[in-house]
C-alpha cells in the first residue's frame, strides 16, 4: 500500500473534473484519508460537500501526502507536477492521468522527478465533464496505463498495487512513447473520425433527414462527439505527430476501401473489411492465461522493466504487485494467443 | 389494416435471415397469420419450429398474402420482387427493407409495380447475422423508411398504418434518392470509418497493445466493424456513387481537422470539433411537435405526396395512418426547431 509501513495511504487529487473526481470519490468510498484540490472556489465547496477536506492551496492540499494524482487539463500537467513536487516529501508518489504521456514525463524527468512520477493514464471517460459527472465507478475495472522508468520501480509498485486494490484496475505497463503511438489508434483516432462524421452531417443539406435516420451505426461512431470540444482539441494536440501519422494509416485504409468500392469489387471490399472484422473479434474475444513473475526487489531492475514493458506490448496487464521478503511478485493476465514469446 | 374488410390482415416474409426473421417474429406475436420462406431448407425447419407456417417454394408461401416483406440480400431484390409479383394478387402490398433503395425502386417500377411495391428500410440491425440472432423486438421502435410513389398511395398508407400497430415504427416518407443520400452519412460511412479504423489497428505493429488500451471510443467506433463482411460489402456496393460522394466530404472534413492539429492551432480544432458536437446533440436532444393532416382519399395524391416528402426531409416521421369516410389521416411528428416551413 502506498504510505507504507501497512499504515493507512493519505492521498490528495489535484484537478477534480471528471476523472479527477472520480478518482477522489473512488479513494474517499475505499476508506482512504484523501484530500482534494481544484483551481475553482466552488468546485472545491463542491468537492467538501461530498465530505472530503479541499484547502485552499494546492500546497495545503498535498502536504504530508503518500500519493498525490494530478488530474488538470494536460496543457497544466508540467507546472502543476513541478508545484506539487516542491511541496510534497521525496517519498511520495506523483502520477497523472493526462491522455498522453511522453510530454510530461520528459517534463518531470528534466525535473529530477524520475524516482516518484509514475505517468499515467486510466482508459475510462465520459461525454460530459466536470465533478458533477464524476462518480466512484468510473474507472472501476478501467485498463490502466501506468510508464515505469529505470529509476522510479519502487513508485511504479506501489501505485501499481494502490491501483489494483482500490480501482480494480488492469494494469498495463508501457513506455511513454509506446503508450501515445497505441493511444492515438485506441482512442485519439475514434475521436476524430467522430468529430469529421458529425460534424460532416452538420453542414449536410440533408442533415435533418440525416438524423432522422441515424441509428445504431451513427450514434456509436458520432458518441465521443459527444464531449467538450476544448477537452478533445486538448488530447489531440498533445499527441500530434502520433495522431497525425495514424491518421495518415486510417486514410490509406480508407483508400483502399474506396478504391475497392469503386471498382465495384464485393471480393476485395469484403476481404478489406474482414480484416478490421478480426481485430474487432479479438477485441472483446480474447481469452487470457495467468501469469505469476518475481523479481528481487533492490536489484537494478533492469530484467523487471523489460518483463513489464514485454507485458504491455503483447496486449496483456499486471492483476496483482506485493513486495515482500526482499522480492517483488508480479501475477498478470497475457493473451492466450500468440503467446509471450 | 393490410388484408382489407377489417379481416385481419395475410403476411408473408421471403428470407427470414436477420431483419426478415425479426419481422416474421414480430408479426407472429402480434397474431397475424404469418408464413416464411427462406432458400436455405435448414432455416425453412427453424422458421416451422418457431410455430410459424414455411412452405417449400415462395410461391406457395406467399399465395393469397396481403402484404410480402422482401428481406433478401440486396443483390436479389430485383429477381425476387418480379417471381413474388407473379404468384400473388395485383392488391397485395410489397415492401422490401434493403438498405438502399434507388435500385430496387427503379426495377420494381420497369415492372410495372409502382402502384403495389412500397421500397422500405428500418433503420436497425445487429452484428450477427441470420434467423438465430433475430428477435421480435430486433425493430420495435425503429425508424422506418418507406417511399411512397405517385401511383402507389394507398399501398403506401396501408403498409404504414401496419407498421405504426405492429411495430410501433417512426415512418419516415422519402423518395427513394434522397433516401440513399441520408443513409450514406446516417448508415454506410459509419461502416466504412469503423472497417477502416479496425483493420488499421489490425495491420498495427502496436495491435496488441492498442487492443489492451482500448476503451469506449474504439469499441464503440469500431462496433459495426464486426458484422459480416459480405453483408456490408453488398450494403456499400447497392449505393456506391452516394457512399463515394460522401466519403469525399468526410475526408475534407479531415483534412480540416488535420490542418488545424498540424498548425496547433486549438482554437481552430475545437471550432471543428463544436461543429460535429451541434450535430450529435440534436441527434439526442431533439423535441418534437404533432402536427395532423387530412387529404382527400381518392384525389390525385399530389399534395398528400408532397406532404409526406416534406415531412422526411425535416427530419419528421408519421405517428399514424388512418383512411375513412374518403379522407387519409396522417399525425406526424416534426423536430420542434426549425419549425417545417
Amino acid at each position: 500500500m502506498v504510505g507504507g509501513a501497512g499504515g493507512q495511504a493519505r492521498a490528495a487529487v489535484v484537478g477534480t473534473g471528471l476523472i479527477g473526481g472520480s478518482v477522489l470519490l473512488r479513494l474517499r468510498d475505499a476508506g482512504l484519508d484523501v484530500a482534494g484540490w481544484d483551481p475553482d472556489p466552488a468546485t472545491r465547496r463542491r468537492v467538501r460537500e461530498q465530505g472530503v477536506a479541499a484547502p485552499d492551496t494546492v500546497e495545503e492540499a498535498v502536504a504530508g501526502r503518500g500519493v498525490v494524482f494530478l488530474c488538470g487539463p494536460l496543457p497544466t500537467l508540467p507546472a502543476t507536477v513541478a508545484r506539487v513536487a516542491a511541496a510534497t516529501d521525496d517519498r511520495c508518489v506523483l502520477t497523472d492521468v493526462g491522455s498522453t504521456k511522453a510530454e510530461v514525463a520528459t517534463a518531470a524527468a528534466t525535473q529530477g522527478l524520475g524516482h516518484r512520477f509514475v505517468p499515467g493514464h486510466p482508459m475510462a471517460g465520459a461525454d460530459r465533464a466536470g465533478l458533477d459527472a464524476a462518480t466512484p465507478a468510473l474507472l472501476d475495472g478501467a485498463a490502466w496505463v501506468l510508464c515505469p522508468g529505470p529509476t522510479g520501480m519502487p513508485a511504479f509498485r506501489r501505485l501499481a498495487a494502490l491501483l489494483i486494490d482500490v480501482f480494480h484496475a488492469r494494469v498495463v505497463p508501457m513506455s511513454a512513447p509506446e503508450h501515445d503511438s497505441a493511444a492515438a489508434l485506441a482512442s485519439h483516432l475514434p475521436h476524430l473520425l467522430a468529430g469529421a462524421l458529425a460534424g460532416t452531417v452538420q453542414r449536410s443539406a440533408l442533415r435533418d433527414a440525416v438524423l432522422a435516420l441515424a441509428a445504431g451505426s451513427f450514434s456509436d461512431g458520432t458518441r465521443v462527439a459527444g464531449g467538450p470540444p476544448e477537452r478533445t482539441a486538448n488530447m489531440l494536440l498533445g499527441n500530434r505527430e502520433r495522431v497525425l501519422a495514424e491518421l495518415d494509416a486510417v486514410r490509406a485504409y480508407l483508400d483502399e476501401l474506396a478504391e475497392a468500392l469503386r471498382a465495384g469489387d464485393p471480393g476485395k471490399l469484403a476481404g478489406r473489411l474482414a480484416e478490421g472484422r478480426t481485430a474487432r473479434a479479438a477485441l472483446h474475444g480474447r481469452a487470457f492465461t495467468a501469469h505469476r513473475r518475481e523479481f528481487p526487489a533492490a536489484a537494478d531492475h533492469a530484467g523487471e522493466l523489460a518483463f513489464l514493458r514485454e507485458l504491455g506490448a503483447a496486449g496483456g496487464h499486471l492483476t496483482g504487485c506485493r513486495v515482500a521478503g526482499g522480492a517483488v511478485t508480479y501475477t498478470a493476465h497475457l493473451p492466450a494467443t500468440p503467446p509471450l514469446g
